[in-house]
Formats: structure tokens, sequence, C-alpha cells
């Protein structure tokens, strides 16, 4: 698999790495993560959860005290990451916030040791990398509700509102939460084809939505037809 | 909210637990917990995630060794479980195994003192309701993969090999992985409404299925026609 050889010819796990702050979304995570899980048992592949400390991480919004949230352990920090193949930004209400988790995160995304070979944000994901500035002049969707607010954090992204998800090059990014299945299945095809894919949505019992224009949400909240 | 009324007259969170053990499957568990995790944005609802210990509980599954996986650390172990009005039990290659944690599981599920006003399970999580005993006699699914073994493990339910969901008096039962997100909708809408269940749906931007008797899986693997 060319896109787990270093150069030395000799090959290792597919390196993965999942970025984690106080409220990223369960779904948002979990689900990409469970195409990524049951990958594992026919691939090599290796997956890191990244977050600024190795402090649990709390699926709960930090804004909203009183709501429900689910502990997550990290494996690495953001200093000690190792080299990443693909890097995954779950979204969430926790992308919303402007304390340090948050920067770190997109300091993390945005640093040059950090060059996967595919990077898949999910849902409001796409944001921190928006606000790190890779997104520039690239072509990317997000979360149809919160189009507005997350697309005017960084104008210089060429969003695209009507997409279940968006390829641009190496960069994969998807609508809101359950759109993070259907990228992340898109993207195994994509790198170990068809097969691979459908038996994962097959085993997952899912009804993958293989089609990146399907997008009733952006129908929903008035997004298109322009 | 009638269910979280505990007969003092003075209204608690609606109570929920959630069984993990080792292998727990990551959508099968955290789709569901996404559901109730928005719920809670406008609900008085708690979750607490109940194992044999309260170390952290890997989704990896214990027979896979190179299986990747994620830790999720519990609130409460099972001896410590607070009341509860909703168990909800995921599923995933973990409750094949025949090891302790499982084992304890199934006791606290069979056990007198819970006595949840609802039990939803999820994919092969149905297994260890059924072989706890109290799916006796109840028309129940589960995952369509597994379907043979999964059902020979307590021939005592009726079980039912066409159904996303299946509804029992006050037990649900869901088909595979994702279907885990469609049953908890569907108890969402019986419980709090159909706004609040598509509201749910929407902010998941997910294309909930609606209708209990659409399962693709069941034909794919067989099991309908008969």
């Amino acid at each position: 698999m060319t896109i787990a050889n270093d150069g030395t010819g000799k090959d290792h796990p597919l390196r993965i790495g999942v970025v984690l702050f106080p409220g990223s979304q369960a779904l948002g995570a979990f689900g990409p993560l469970d195409v990524l899980n049951i990958l594992s048992w026919s691939h090599n592949i290796s997956i890191s959860l990244l977050s600024v400390t190795l402090d649990p991480v709390s699926t709960r919004p930090p804004r909203k005290v009183t709501a429900t949230g689910q502990s997550i352990l990290p494996t690495h920090t953001f200093a000690s990451a190792p080299p990443l193949d693909v890097l995954l930004i779950p979204g969430g209400l926790g992308t919303r916030s402007l304390a340090a988790p948050v920067e770190h995160a997109i300091n993390f995304i945005r640093s040059n040791h950090v060059h996967p070979k595919y990077l898949i944000t999910i849902c409001t994901g796409t944001s921190l990398a928006a606000r790190a500035g890779i997104l520039d002049e690239k072509r990317a969707t997000t979360n149809k509700m919160a189009w507005v607010e997350t697309t005017a954090l960084r104008p210089q992204v060429e969003w695209v509102p009507h997409a279940r998800w968006m390829v641009d090059g190496n960069i994969w990014t998807s609508s809101g939460v359950s759109a993070g299945i259907d990228v992340t299945l898109a993207w195994v095809e994509e790198v170990f084809g068809v097969n691979v894919a459908e038996e994962i949505a097959r085993g997952m019992e899912y009804e993958w939505c293989r089609d990146p224009t399907h997008d009733p949400f952006a129908e929903h909240w008035g997004l298109w037809p322009l």
C-alpha cells in the first residue's frame, strides 16, 4: 500500500490521527472511528487519539454545563504525536470555543511537522482546519445548520454549500455529524477499493450515502437552490 | 414527564444507563449516545456508563489483538449503578466473549434491582439481554450478519429476522450497529414526541430510517424472504 510506505521501502501501519477537544461530538468522532476500527480487522493501521494533554476528553460542549457527555482517553498529546499519514478532525459545539484546547488543536493542525497524506474533516471540524489556514482556496464543505457562522470564520475557503462531502486534492471535508461516516467510507473506497468499503458499510448495517451531491440538509436550511 | 417521576411527586432527571464491556462497538454505543447527548440540551436527563470496574473500557474486540480500539471511561460500576429509568445495551464482537466482564454484564441485566422502564438493545447487545433470560417469549431482533449464532444463544426469544428495530412492550431491540441510531430516535419520538426526534436527527444531519420493517440487510443475508 503506497500511502503507508515511508520511502525506506519498508511498509509501516497506516498511521491515522484523530484530533480530540472538549465538546468533540460523539458520533462525529466515533462514526468514522467505527469505519476505521473495522478496517483494522483486515488492514494494518494504527489510530492515535490526540489532545492537548493525556487527560480524558469529554464530548460535553464546554458551554452547556448541564449537558451530558462521555470521557475518552487520548493516546498522545499534540506535542508527542507520532508521524501521521491521515489526520481526521471531528466537529461538535466544542469547535466554537476560543479556549486554549481548541487553539492548541488549530496550532497542531497548522504546524509544519504535520503534513499527512490525507486530511479528513467532519462537520464543524472543518472550521478548525479553516482557521488553521490550510483550506484557503480549497473547495470544502461543513455542517449546514451552522453554515453561516462556520463559513464566516474563514472566507478565503471556497465553501460549497450543497454537498454531503467534498474532495479537493488530498483534503476530504464533510457535512454535519453523520456525514462523517459517508466521507470516511468514500475515502476507504478511494484508498482500499470499493469492495473493502462496501464490506465495512454492510458490517455496520449502514446504508451508505454514496452520492457526494446528495444533501437534503442544505435544502432544508435554504442554502440550496440559491 | 411521567417516566421520570419516582412516585414522590418530584421529578428527577431521566436516568439512562449504558452497559460497557471490552469490545462494545464504537458506533453501536456512540450513535445512540449522540442522540441522547443532543436530547440533554433541551431535556433533563442523566447518562451513566456502567462496567464491571471503573477502568477504561476499550472498543477493541478482545480476540482481535491487532485491531484498533478507543478507551472510554465508565462513570459507575455495575455494583454502584444508580437507579435507572432506561437501560441501553450496545453490541459488538465483545458480546461473543465468555469472559468475566460480559458475564458480569449479563448478571447485571438480569438482576432484580434493575427494572428500568425501558430497555433498548443495539445489534448483538440484544444477545446479552437474551442470555439474561429477559427476552424470553418477546419479539426481538438483532444483527443480521451474526443472525444464526446470536439467535441460537436463546431460542426462547421470538426472533424477528426482518426488522430494522422491534418494539415489544417496553423492550426496544435493533438490528446491527447503525440501526441503534434509528431505534433510539424512534424511542425519543415515543417518549418526547416526533418534533424532538426530528430536530435531533436534523442536528445530526442523519437521514433517519423511520420504517421499522425496512431491512435490506436481512435480504442481503438471505433471512428474508424465507
